[in-house]
């Protein structure tokens, strides 16, 4: 089973990169929520492929045909469901692929999996493409959780080796938020972003790829959210943000770097302004025993650089089972990361309206 | 919700620190199955308590009384249900901290999420003794694993500072996981180990503690197993993972450090020898769109250092709204990466169980 | 949440009456399953209204929209989703039930449960008409099925105080299944049901309508499927079967009669015949402690009549808080039970193919 | 998977007839929720073995062990676990059984299902026994609904061919429901009751055994609870209370009889009365869409005779395959109806609190 998360919504993505259409159900939503399509759009088109030279060349208009669960504007209590065409797709670049599976893609673990019956087509549903529902079920879920004060952003933290500024993460706020989103390199410090933007055309001109990471932040949760054990908000956001195509680590507060201090370094000491109780430092990254504290979550997913890259590399012919040399066609993402910001947003969305309605 | 992981097998951990006793339900678990009782009581032992002087003083036999499931030794298809008795409480010690949360532990938010009516003795069912039924369910799975030719294995990769040797992602061997094990402080290079120990000694003489980093390795899955999006290998290990607590972090593969590399270093060439497809290197950490390659699965996780330190610390006294200052009494452990050890592998064993019947 | 079914493979049903288009994701269903379109068709035609006098005079096509997890008519392990467009509606006709709420229909219950915001037109998604996804999922499990020598049949018990003829609980076979399929009203014995054709236009006739009992039987299933406790076999068709709207009453073997029985008359001998063991009688309904026995699963379903009928009936205005008399317009089927036949196949099929898979 | 009920509180049951224990872990109850021991030892009472001579002669004092979950009587948050121990168990009675099943018991189902391993003494985790830790968590979902003002209560419908008198679907009220459960045979009408009892000893005697209809009432349960399709009320009552063995039938409100009546007849008409609005009658039990009207839910489950007889009955011996004569040992109930009312009760409490938490 892959295409379902959660319990008190169920989000359900079905489609493949090439198949008619790919799309998403939302169960359990309550009725009467007024739903801002236009922003839905805004959202998605911050994810949506061919906008720049640093993006793949498809061509998709990425806009969700809603075709259930919210009449007039206003949801209805039904599961939502929404549509995505697949409008510009060229699955003969991709005949090659089914004998020769492009290291570090999916490709060769489908195979597997699927005795070969899996669709090649664009990375079938292992695509990033799959992250659209994903980003419109987050929009979705962002409007519910607005209307309750939490706010959710996320921006590059690193790409390749270029570092970024990150969140403050004691005083972050809707502001800085809401700054970053706005551009098109969704970096706190622009002269970070331009970096990164030299960095991926370089990887381009190359024919290779950069990875990166993207750091989170929600705020406005209150205390108290979450679970011990099996079911606290590092394990509900982890096992959403996994779904993202190309994350392979997470860490939440200080994570690795936490690892490294001493506890008397790493512990957040309480204090009481004003009636609120807050920490002085934030290494706990909101969560204590898998609960909110009250203070910002903060989380960063590190993804790999994309596995699809123009350079020659090796392989197996799996027909033949021979090794080959592959060089990979098709129009690719020399880096995905920026892409990718609004997936992160989308998929902590979900999961904490999981947790809070 | 909190104590339910799994999907075609389902653990149920239950119990609190100071409760008269904890211990878990496993159900799904396929009849006629040999169990070897002492080999589970081994594996327990590991993460056992009151060992040596860079563990808590609190002694526990962590002996599990099976008391379903099991007849004569072999699983009979109803659930296994084990309990370990809580014996050597001293609830007394934790009076004071239901007004005085400590920094970093779960205190605050289980009181905000319980209504000052969760269990603070011992830290309730936050406490890391939730880990002891795990261990036993663990090492269950592990001899499920075990007769499919499935071998789970971790050690310390880092305390505090002290970086310890890593697996070798590609060629790691059963061998190589039963030597570190069999190890009071299990790491590959016993230098390493005395450094670390050297470290906890000296954090603990000054009323401090340390974190660290585990790293785990599974071999001899098949390719094949797990699926795209929410239920990846990633996405499984992930959750159950951030079950243990003081995790804060995981990665697979070349994980965090593999964001900062390019495509063509981080991929991971196919080849095949004597018939069988491997990959040159392992950066992807067997794990490709979330499904087995066939190459070891190698992943890390964070631990925060031990919050309940006994220097003073600055906290907030729930009852009056007042900073206090505060000193942590009772028995701690000044690190528990090295006992965290056994339960990581338990865990990933119960993940991988749930994939693979 | 309302639209999810199922542990190996999820059932996930969106739409209402009137939305743009109702449909299903079905996932976990494994790649490399012809599936014949055709007999998908046929099995949906067998339930889509509009055909005769004794159905409602709403006409659809009901022809499913494969958009994706099927590549050449073959699966590739995405997950399935069909769409099913909504053309006929006439959503004038339920203005006025918005305050007016329909005696023993959802009106009531759905507005009180979404606080006035559900789609009110047609029924929203408490509509007869989310049983067409519903046999779409059924019919592509039934092929499964098939493959695996299990077949699925079902026909109508009685309508009204009609009685029909019913299965030979112990010998049914897939000529007597096939048989009763290709009728235009489906019983064993057509005297029967040419007396429930009557009873069902004298209803009409009336402004009044009709119930009745469905009778299901699956054979080829083998001894050992199921689970005690929470997960046997009635436990899942029945979580199923209530799903359709209508159904008010289930009951597996000698069901209620069998409650008046002495356990010497209602025990089935065992037998075993050219080694195979078998039961002389079947009041058990091939279901032992919630697990097959190798014998026909047979089971009943009572549905109510249709609660949209013509005459004159009470209500309360829900604006004002004043009883009215009302007389429901629109097109509605003075009995759904002969349409209700494939439903419950499809129901049992999706039920079982989670539990066989 | 057998043993796991619930979505916002997960309830998963335990052991087997003759393992050392058997019990329940119930979790997600809030913190702070005082529970009354006494009283649940009081319902569980009702179920326990050993008091008559129309019940087995088994004796066991059924008294939880509450060992997590509860500190000073009040719930913390964390799982409930309670354990209740086998104390009266004669495994020897059950030898022969391995290889002879006895007809309509879950012997050969089980066996079918464990290639053989699984637990024979007692029935196993197929026994009736497995009600005793429902009862517990019943016992404690009853508390719960009742601070909310919905209460349940259950009563013999029938026995063998003794019917009694039903409750009054529209009025009944909290003191019909509590002055029929002081009783040692829960009717509404004595004499009834006196010609159940006299039916059970007259079959007792013959060697033979009956079953019975038991009808549940659930009142104070506002309207808008519950979901449509797959989650309603009659799926996760029929979903749960199917668990309890030997039933075989379920029907909500008029039911199967329900069927057979015309819309007009059946229907139920909205009335308002003193802002309240109310229907006249209830053959919708008190359920409309899957969706709770606010009037009782009202549900008729049916028993099957207990299989386990004195009488001689012909069998298959599963070592050699010949068919034999089998005469069962043992201590057995000649009728389980009337243990089994406090089982529906707490079955449809835990659905209940389920969808209500």
């Amino acid at each position: 089973m892959s295409c379902n998360f959660g319990s008190k919504i169920k989000l359900t993505i079905f489609g493949q990169s090439h198949s008619q259409a790919i799309g998403c159900v939302l169960d359990g939503v309550p009725a009467g929520i007024k739903i801002d399509l236009e922003r839905i759009e805004a959202f998605m088109a911050r994810r949506a492929p061919g906008k720049n030279k640093i993006s793949t060349a498809r061509k998709e208009a990425d806009k969700p045909n809603i075709i259930s669960g919210i009449v007039d504007g206003v949801t209805c209590g039904a599961p939502i469901c929404a549509i995505i065409e697949n409008s510009d797709t060229r699955s003969a670049d991709y005949d090659k692929l089914r004998a020769l599976p492009r290291p570090s893609h999916s490709d060769y673990a489908a195979f597997m999996k699927h005795n070969g019956f899996n669709d090649i087509r664009g990375g079938g549903n292992f695509s990033g493409r799959m992250t659209a529902p994903l980003c419109f079920a987050g929009a979705v879920c962002i409007q519910i959780l607005e209307s309750k004060g939490i706010y959710i952003g996320a921006h590059i933290s690193s790409i390749g080796t270029v570092d970024g500024t990150k969140f403050d993460p004691v005083n972050v706020t809707k502001d800085n938020l809401d700054s970053v989103k706005s551009k098109e390199i969704p970096v706190i410090d622009d002269s970070n972003g331009q970096k990164m933007v030299a960095a991926i055309e370089a990887a381009r001109s190359e024919g290779d790829s950069l990875g990166g990471v993207v750091e989170c932040a929600i705020i406005g949760i209150p205390a108290g959210i979450g679970d011990p054990i099996f079911d606290g908000i590092e394990n509900r956001i982890s096992s959403i943000v996994f779904g993202i195509p190309a994350v392979k680590g997470i860490e939440f507060g200080s994570g690795f770097d936490g690892s490294r201090l001493k506890g008397s370094e790493n512990n957040d000491s309480f204090t009481c302004e004003n009636g609120e109780i807050r920490t002085l430092t934030n290494n706990h990254g909101g969560i204590l025993g898998g609960i909110t504290s009250g203070m910002p979550v903060i989380f960063r997913c590190a993804f790999k650089p994309t596995p699809s890259i123009a350079k020659e590399q090796q392989t197996v012919n799996l027909t033949t089972g021979k090794n080959e040399n592959l060089t990979v066609g098709g129009r690719h993402d020399p880096c995905i990361v920026h892409r990718a910001v609004p997936c992160v947003e989308a998929a902590a969305a979900v999961a904490i309206t999981d947790l809070i309605l």
